[in-house]
């Protein structure tokens, strides 16, 4: 059967200081270290085997990988790193202090580049302290310079299909380690989430999603493997 | 300019117990860890932008390609893991203590087991503790039951020529995290090391051995990044 476990990474050290992180390469603290162990402990106790696992090319999401997969006893399982898993992109506000944002933007404006669908920030100034299109990880790629929850999910969904969803169909266990947005990406793709409906799922970090689905894919279970630390799970539009 | 960096793991658990380790997949000690993420400062230091990176389907290998990839800077790169880059497979011997082994078989025996370029000890049991067969980060591929330096070579040549060398052809800086034995293999295949000198080509644990390359792979220069721990490079026969 299809089976699909989405692994939220834990806490960076922007997360401590605040800022908004998206595509800049921070890594984990000694805290999201331990998250992303305690979720490999998780598919161990659960006796998941996975086939081949799936990750963005940003360090906290790769070493969250990492230090699951080697917690979990499969070291040895394929992985396959991509940007289209990347958080969000958030444009111009890359780097800035939360509360400075909210100070220079106002309140209502942050809440809706953070909680609307489908509203950008502001690009990102090319040739700044975090201009990505120079870095060699995404050479050849067509970077966006600001992005919605709508345009990474359009980023998102082409890798899906074609990259995730074959392993699924022919009936592999996979493991995504990502980011708050690209995974809710997945969960909207998955689950048919509606629009408004899609900005309030929180999936918690180091908690393993596990996702079992029909061979076309439509979600027949899904559970937390730590059910104490679980979410709302999403719901169809 | 092709470029080939290759990285042996290690002190792993069963160094500091002196046993056969061969296939088991024992993890590394944390002085282990702390050779590979030197391994991986050396390989920043020396501003090497790696392309790909190989390591063979056993933890000591694939985490210290992590914790080199981590302490370079450079976790997005893209790996595979192969079981043809494992260590040498020990046969009967597997787990075996050094000195007990030394007194069922003579230490003579044993020296050649070890030391010998074609003298594999003898086959491993099927079915007893160390049964490699059922292990299903082998499915499908038929296994040796033992290994001599030279079987080793025999398995890992085809993996070089068909899935290394056509990447190193096209340019790129590849890292191999390996093995003392498979690491060995390699090197006899790249400066055509005699059957009787490749025994004693010792690489150094944690200590990347950086090789130039023509468009043909013939070495046109060998170093080791940390020239205090350096040893002896291997001669052409």
């Amino acid at each position: 059967m299809p089976t699909l476990i989405l692994l939220r990474h834990g806490q960076s050290r922007w997360n401590l200081e605040n800022r908004f992180t998206g595509w800049v390469d921070v890594d984990l603290t000694p805290q999201g270290e331990a998250e992303a162990a305690k979720g490999g402990e998780l598919i161990k106790a659960a006796g998941v085997q996975i086939d081949r696992a799936y990750t963005s090319v940003l360090t906290r999401a790769i070493r969250t990988l990492w230090l699951a997969l080697g917690a979990s006893g499969q070291t040895f399982v394929p992985e396959v790193k991509d940007w289209r898993l990347n958080e969000r992109h958030y444009g111009g506000l890359t780097g800035l202090n939360k509360a400075d944002t909210a100070e220079k933007y106002g309140d209502e404006q942050v809440k809706i580049w953070r909680r609307s669908y489908d509203t950008p920030p502001p690009p990102l100034a090319h040739g700044g302290e975090f201009d990505f299109s120079k870095d060699r990880r995404y050479a050849g790629a067509v970077l966006p310079d600001t992005e919605s929850l709508k345009t990474t999910l359009d980023r998102v969904r082409p890798y899906w299909e074609g990259e995730i969803a074959p392993h699924l169909k022919a009936g592999e266990t996979l493991l995504v380690a990502a980011h708050g947005n690209s995974l809710r990406a997945i969960v909207k793709l998955l689950f048919d989430v509606a629009d408004d409906a899609i900005v309030g799922v929180e999936i918690p970090t180091g908690n393993p999603l596990l996702i079992e689905l029909t061979d076309q894919l439509k979600p027949v279970s899904a559970r937390y493997l730590d059910e104490s630390r679980a979410q709302p799970l999403p719901t169809a539009a």
